[in-house]
């Protein structure tokens, strides 16, 4: 018989934190050369215009919840307080299919006992959407502990000839293990949509295939400075006392003029899209478990977390992730 | 540029509640004998095994985002208190794309000011996902008022052909809009998953098409009174108190199996399926909101919300509408 999730009625916390990192990659690499080859550019002009060098491709049997397992899985191995998870999100855009749940197979995979267990979706604000709702619930009392995964295999979906696209996705996920907390370590969202240029960014329902306004998106992030600095003001903490900026990992050129609106400096800037593509809703947890691996992500410390992209849509919260 | 929707900060309360509800059905309506014809049935076969005597679908130039809008601003139209929704959630799982969400497109359809808007994904307990989803982010503080929207157009992914599916699908969507209240009027959450029952009811990758496995599902969902009793358990709510229970509508055996397992006499039990078919994630807001365009819906007293379905997946809460 089920075994549902118990509720602990009125337990609740003052915040929550992310408490483990986890992170996966395929094997597969592809370089710029082959890109370019197909998408009919110079590899050079592919680094100069978008700073990636390479993406992760996922083989064709790999799927979305195979992905969100095994980041969850390295999550949850680098931690002793793996227990007790009531509650699992997955955020993709990607799955092969919507029935049923991404994350009702990861659970299972992951052999959770019988979590709650949803999809969320906002492309590649996901992870920053899915982490302010696990916030909430953990605060309001509805869960304990859950397990946020942001997975997607963008790479199904490209028409590896558009050189709009086929330059900057890549295959990837992270994980991240969100607990309860004296403290508020992970700060208030701030998160909205812009649905009227949903077109900038799509899956064409004819094609199937990923299609990007890409000078329009351009315009649109590079001016999101405004609500990176108000995700900032409603933490309390002013940007010149970030010891991280993990933005979204679009591309070099977005990543930078943020950057440079916020005054971060550059050895304070994650660029993960260097060597992972734009993984959508991957790319923030998977930058923050690479940085995690690389002993480059501080402590104790103000994070500013900044999702954007497809809808359009955004979110962003500061993080303190702690010594453990 | 951009207007994000501001939090604020410490604004808990004590509850949420629903303050408007609407939805919205296709015009065309399919009864058994035309289904019956191309699923190789008679008629009386289906509405026996099934009760469900009709079905709305779609025409083909409808989306489910158009659905979604026509579903809301029902709620909207019912209510004066309308303003200030700074988030949405659209609970789908047949969208034409994911990419973007369907909830960025609905949220500027609406003309809301660009609220943080994302889609949730369960299947057949996605209202009831969402609305615990509502309902934390409202007592956490970090929303206001969220609009929750259910639709599913499954009837673009039916064989229809397939007896095991075909006979019980329809098209709709309903709406909740959901606010702070003094007092707990969504009740606690039980919810869950069994991933390694992912099978069951699946959208095959390959031919898109729907497949449920009936016998596995009928035994499994008939057989959650327990979840149904905890349900109650956690709310305080003894089921003989029950103003009204509205399980998911998935067929009316099913329905009947968990009413009597419940104690709840007939009278009190919505059976929406007679006139819908099974909805998906729509199939409890839909009834809701026409039970009460019926006047059928009992204010100030305990109601049973109950998704399931595929995931395996449930969630369930009390809810108490408010005479307003």
């Amino acid at each position: 018989m089920t075994t549902p999730s118990h509720r602990a009625p009125g337990h609740i916390t003052a915040g929550s934190r992310i408490i483990a990192l986890g992170h996966y990659q395929p094997t597969e690499v592809l370089g710029n050369e082959e890109v370019g080859e197909r998408a009919g550019v110079q590899p050079e002009w592919i680094a100069k215009r978008t700073g990636i060098r390479q993406r992760h491709v996922s083989p064709s049997e790999e799927t979305v919840t195979d992905m969100a397992v095994k980041a969850a899985e390295h999550a949850l191995a680098s931690t002793d307080d793996a227990t007790d998870i009531d509650t699992l999100i997955v955020a993709t855009s990607t799955a092969a299919s919507t029935i049923p749940s991404t994350a009702a197979q990861v659970a299972s995979e992951l052999g959770l006992a019988n979590p709650a267990a949803f999809d969320l979706n906002t492309a590649c604000s996901g992870f920053c959407y899915a982490l302010a709702c696990a916030d909430a619930l953990i605060r309001s009392g509805t869960s304990r502990k859950v397990l946020v995964i942001a997975a997607d295999q963008s790479t199904s979906w490209l028409d590896w000839n558009d050189r709009e696209t086929a330059i900057l996705f890549g295959d990837g996920a992270g994980a991240a293990l969100v607990a309860p907390s004296t403290t508020p370590d992970i700060g208030p969202v701030v998160w909205g949509s812009m649905g009227e240029k949903a077109d900038a960014i799509e899956i064409n329902a004819d094609d199937q295939f990923i299609h990007q306004k890409g000078r329009a998106v351009f315009r649109w992030a590079s001016d999101l400075g405004t609500v990176a600095r108000e995700i900032c003001e409603a933490a309390g903490v002013a940007p010149e006392r970030l010891a991280a900026f993990v933005p979204h990992q679009a591309n070099t050129r977005i990543i930078d003029a943020l950057a440079e609106d916020l005054g971060v400096p550059p050895g304070k800037v994650a660029k993960d899209v260097t060597h992972s593509g734009n993984t959508i809703a991957a790319s923030i947890p998977l930058a923050l478990s690479r940085m995690a691996a690389d002993n480059d992500l501080p402590t104790d410390e103000p994070i500013l977390l900044f999702g954007f992209g497809a809808g359009l849509a955004y979110a962003g919260q500061i993080v303190t992730l702690r010594a453990s």
